[in-house]
This record gives structure tokens, C-alpha cells and sequence, in this order.
């Protein structure tokens, strides 16, 4: 065995997420690496906090990211919020919500399931029916920006009416948080997780959260342990946590904190409304493009992420092909369809610094292409020039 | 506010891990990131099974790294291998057999503790005593290098004994990886758990696992559910494992993966036995110097581990002076003591890529400095006169 040195291709990443990373944030995933105590990297830890409470637009104090990826952020709020016994409605839309489901139960909670069509947002009303028909529920879980689908659903609403009934509140943020508002505070989230490899544009492997005082509290007054050592916040944040001085839970993935602080430094000389309207615009364009190409949106208009495009394929299209076509002569990833939505759509995402007017023609003008080389009815260039006029105007 | 970009200092890290990084290490990490089911990356990750394999000297299928820390990677095999109401011997002779208790218990699992004395190995004897007993216990735990205390058990023998009593094991390889012999498929280990920071000399952030058929057979044959998503095996596995089509589980770390490849790389360059050479070596080294200086180990020599020197303090020394001199005048970090052991020891590691003469040298000048300056009772020179010696003999 002789196993050489891996020099990966530059690949375009237009897929559900890892989306392109930054060169920036790449560089400083490569800087030196420091002690998980060492008072410098300390430093650093505390500007992420003030970063992320930036992202997340909220004041919590317990706001910091998991040294895993986002399905271990998931898994951090429901280990810390559900207890034995306790009833969680998870509004389910996607892929998603079926391992909220599963977060739950593992924890010995109850999932009472409220099924949305897929490709639609949460339906606030069926959550209201939920909530009155089990009255002795806690937590209500849902999706703010369901990967596997592309909608998008009204977070202020359903926390609003979550609240109406005295339940907590876990939303999925992974693929929002710096795609589109993401407004912790003003919304009265009391607890939510997203990912790094989305609209934030760093590598995967962390996952931020953020928790308000009314989590922290139902957290305190557990009355078992956090049935995981690894995440239970009571000892992470004696770590990441307060004032007081850090002490050694587990050690931080250092290096991959840097490439988290440089991105969010990227985000911060943006403005998360120009980050925003950056999504919007993008997603516009190629949209333009898809539709001159007779292609269709899974997700009404209203519900649609701008971030994530989940596409039907057409009729008599082999959508492995198109995607191998893609990859290999375009370096261009986009993503399969995940769970029930597999071999039906593509998805495109445009998210973060993949956001960008280079990559939407350059997806277009790549589909077109392996679309007519498999003989699908598309009009050769109409895509392009369609997303073309939409960037003008 | 604003942040601005994060630009750390470059120390040399001799505490208890992370060790010093290579700068192919570090290279490596800034390549441009993959999807996770890109066939190019899925190839990599063959690849890296190939390379854990051969670092753990084993021919286990089950062998890949956990995509979080080392206490994840812990957890990891707790909560695969540990159910309600089983009973787990765990051995503890430092920090981290505490740790495994926890872990036990957060299963639902018995924790039978025997205890050693902080600083020594693992005995044989006791562990043979509690098996004798308890009859009904169901796995055996235990560190191989106790990161808290400098000291090596003798994992042969501990893995036979239990076996005698028809008991799986779980070994923590984490500081051992790399630095000394740990021969998962000898010594028969049912499970293990490694971390990269140690002296496999990557960033810190994943934890390599390895499990054998017996431990497998227990995991498939659960009755009750494996209680974290992110980290049971069944559903991992369709991502790392065999060789079926991989499926997504949970977005992989992409670039930290680039990283630990690379470190994995430098080892198979090196070889196994040229690292354990090259460890006990410096070891040697730095043990004279402390020696010449009046220093004393924790340890008994039979049983201490050359990449982490744990020092008692002398007397009237105010340990926390001195390492802030060598951080501020060397940019070099040793560790303190932990647990039970705060305040009365330093640990210097010499792992992975940090273990070099250099290294050594710098160490010993500068705590021949610092305690020089805070007015020791140390000659001037000595130390590093005898490294030096021991280094050309």
C-alpha cells in the first residue's frame, strides 16, 4: 500500500451544500494552529460569539457552535430540551422533519407528527389543530428552510402560535442563516441550530446554535441527565459559556473555528441584507433561465427559497446522466433528490458565496447543454439570455 | 462592531494536545472543498479507511473516523455498545476513565469502577478481581494512555483477561495512536477510539474508530435503539461503510478530512515503527534534561509514556508563572495539570510532529529560564547540556 497526497478538483458547487467556499476562509482553515486554552484562541472565541449572535440577530448569551456538523447541532437541541416522557409536535414538510422525528424518540420523548406536502411550507393552521388536540405537549420542531425540498416557512408565525400554546420552540436554520432573514430575537425562537456548509459558505463540520433564556431554563431544571456527555450544554459551556474562565470539555476543532470566524467576518462586511438581496437576485436569474427552459419549480413562488431550487425533471430525462454530464465537463455539482423526492428533482443550490451571477449562467448554460446532448426539448441559449436580462434589469 | 480577520500566533504545542501541525497538514486543509457524495471524495474516503487501518493495525471493516472530536468518538462507542442495564467494568486511573463512567451511565448502563492510583497503569489483577466479581458484566473499559497522567497500561494483557470473561472491550487509543504500539488486531480490541491532535499530529476535530466482528455482532443485535442519530453506527455506516453505494448521513467535514488523509500519509511515509522510535527517542532526550535539572516524573519509568511527560512541580514554584513565561517568551505551550492533578504537575507532550529534537531543546532552555527567573534552585545549562548527550549517544 502506498496512499499519495489527495489534491481534490476545484469543483463548482451548486448542490443542497458544501456550497463554494470562500479562498478567504479556506486560507484560514490553514493558519497556525493554537491551544484549545491558549488566551488567544480564547479571544477568538469569544468575537465567534459576537458573530454568530450577528447571524442569528439575537442577544443570546448561549449562542456559540457545536465542534460537529449541523445533524449534531439538531441532536444537541433535542438532547438538552426533550426529556423522558415529554410530548414534541415536529411539523414535517421534508426529509428533515422525519429525523426531528427520530431525535425526539430517541430521547424517550412523544413525536406527534403533523404531515405537510412535501415542497410546501408548514401549514400554520394544522399546527394550531395539533397544538389544541394535545394540549400536554412542550416543545413544537419544525424546518425553517427544508434542504431536501426548497420551501421555505413563516418561522414568526408558528412560533407565535407554539408560544399561544406554552410550548418551546427548535427550528432548523441550517440552510437559511445567511441566505435569508434568520431573526432569532424578534421571532422569540427559544431554541435553533444551522449549518456551516450552507449560506455561510465555510466547510461543513460545525454547526451554530443558539438557545434564549427560556431554553436555558427548561435546561437547568432537567430533571435527568442529558443523556449525551458530548453535547449536553450544561458542561460545553463551561467552555464556551459566561464570564467565568474556560474549562476543558472536549477539544475544539481549532482550525476549522478559523475558517468559521473568517467567514462570518465576510458576512459581517457584507450586511446581512446585502447578503440577503444578494440571494434574491440570484435566485431570480436563474430562475428566469429554468422557466425559458420549460423547466418547473417544485415549490410554489410564495414558499420558494431562494437559496435552494428544487427543479422536476423532465419527462424522459435520465437525471443521472445530466448531473455525471455536469460534473465531468462542467465541474459542476448540483444535488440529487433526497428521501421521497429521489430521482423526481434536481437541486440547485445558490448559497452563500456560490450566490453569484457566474454560476447561475454557468449552471444554465450546462444544463442546457447535457439537456440537448440527451435529446430533451430544450431550446439551445434561450437560458442564458433570459437569466442574462433578468441580471440587467 | 467589527471583526477582523483572525491572524494567530505560532506556538510550538507541547501540552497534552493538540501537538504541533504540519504545514502539509495544514496545506492540505486549504484544498477546495468537495461535495460529500462526490465519487472523487468517496474515492478519498477508501482511501482513508485503507490508511486508519493501517495506523490501527487492523484488518477491521469498520474503520473510519468519527466527524467530531475525541469525545465524541468515546461516546461513539459507548452508546453503540452499551445498553440499558448493562454492566460495564471500567478501570480508571486518570481523568478519563471518569469520563467513560459518565458515558456508561448517560446509556443506562452499570459502571463498575476500579480504581488505580492516578499515575500508574491500569493493574491486571484488580480488573481479574471485579470480573471475578461481577459474572454478569458485559464489556470492559479502559485507557491505553492516560493524557492526564503520562501513564501506558499494558492493553494485551487487560484485553485477555477480559475476554477470559467473556467480556468485550473498549480501549481508548487516543493519545496512544501513533506514538506507541497499539495493535488493535493482535491484541484483539473489540473497539477503539482515537483523536487527531495527539500524535497523528492533525488539527483537532475527529476521532478515528475502529471495531471487530464481536463488537459489530453486539451492535447489530441491539434491542433497543442506539440513542444518539449522529452517531449510531447502523446509520453511519451507510455513509463510511462496505461496499454498497454510499448514502447520506450527515454532511461529512470535508477539508478536516483533507487534513487527517495528509497526517495519515506522513505516517505510512515514516512508518510505524520509525514513529515509535523517533517518539521514545526525544522522550529520552527530554527526560535527561528534566533529570539533569532535578526534575521528577509522575510516573514510574516502566510505565510511563514517552509523548506525554507529566513533571511534578517543585516546590515553591508558581507552575502557572512559568507557563505563562514560556508562552509569552517562547511561544511555546506545555500543559497543566488536570483533574485531581491541577496544580501539582505539568504535562509536556512530545507528540507526533512535535516530538523533535528541537522541540526538546527549546522545552528544556526555557524551563531552565523560566525557573531560572522565578528564582528555582535550577543550574543554568544543565538541562540541555544532558539532552544534547543523550540526543548524539
Amino acid at each position: 500500500m502506498t496512499i499519495k497526497s489527495f489534491h481534490p478538483p476545484q469543483r463548482v458547487l451548486m448542490g443542497p451544500g458544501p456550497s463554494d467556499v470562500s479562498a478567504r476562509v479556506l486560507e484560514a482553515m490553514s493558519r497556525p494552529t493554537l491551544g484549545h486554552l491558549d488566551p488567544v484562541f480564547v479571544d477568538m472565541m469569544d468575537e465567534m460569539k459576537t458573530l454568530l449572535k450577528f447571524a442569528f440577530q439575537t442577544k443570546n448569551e448561549l449562542t456559540m457552535p457545536v465542534s460537529a456538523p449541523g445533524s449534531a447541532g439538531m441532536e444537541t437541541c433535542f438532547v438538552n430540551l426533550v426529556e423522558p416522557g415529554d410530548k414534541v409536535i415536529v411539523c414535517q414538510n421534508g426529509v428533515f422533519g422525519g429525523r426531528m422525528k427520530e431525535n425526539v424518540e430517541r430521547c424517550g420523548g412523544i413525536a406527534v407528527m403533523v404531515q405537510d406536502e412535501w415542497g410546501r411550507a408548514v401549514n400554520p393552521q394544522k399546527l394550531e389543530d395539533a397544538l389544541k388536540a394535545n394540549p400536554d405537549a412542550k416543545i413544537v420542531a419544525f424546518v425553517h428552510a427544508e434542504t431536501s425540498t426548497g420551501a421555505r416557512s413563516d418561522v414568526k408565525t408558528l412560533v407565535g402560535i407554539a408560544h399561544n400554546y406554552n410550548c418551546l420552540t427548535i427550528v432548523d436554520a441550517v440552510t437559511s442563516l445567511g441566505g435569508i432573514p434568520v431573526k432569532v430575537d424578534e421571532w422569540s425562537i427559544d431554541a435553533t441550530y444551522s449549518g456551516t456548509q450552507k449560506c455561510l459558505s465555510c466547510t461543513p463540520g460545525l454547526s451554530p446554535v443558539s438557545f434564549n433564556s427560556n431554553a436555558q431554563e427548561k435546561i437547568k431544571n432537567r430533571q435527568s441527565k442529558v443523556q449525551s456527555w458530548f453535547m449536553d450544554l450544561n458542561l460545553v459551556m463551561g467552555y464556551w459559556g459566561g464570564t467565568t474562565k474556560r474549562a476543558y470539555h472536549h477539544t475544539a476543532p481549532i482550525n476549522a473555528l478559523y475558517g468559521l470566524h473568517e467567514a462570518l467576518v465576510i458576512l459581517q462586511e457584507e450586511g446581512l441584507e446585502n447578503a440577503w438581496a444578494r440571494h434574491q437576485k440570484n435566485h431570480l436569474a436563474l430562475r428566469a433561465g429554468l422557466e425559458a427552459m420549460g423547466l418547473k419549480f417544485v415549490v410554489p413562488e410564495a414558499e420558494r427559497l431562494p437559496q435552494l431550487n428544487a427543479i422536476s425533471i423532465p419527462e424522459g430525462v435520465d437525471e443521472a446522466a445530466v448531473r455525471a454530464i455536469l460534473l465531468s465537463d462542467y465541474q459542476l455539482e448540483i444535488g440529487a433528490g433526497l428521501g421521497a423526492m429521489a430521482g423526481k428533482v434536481w437541486r440547485i443550490g445558490l448559497m452563500g458565496y456560490a450566490s453569484n451571477p457566474r454560476n447561475v449562467l454557468l449552471c444554465l448554460n450546462a444544463l442546457d447543454d447535457a439537456l440537448g446532448r440527451l435529446k430533451a426539448p430544450i431550446t439551445r441559449g434561450v437560458a442564458v439570455d433570459a437569466a442574462n436580462k433578468q441580471l440587467a434589469g
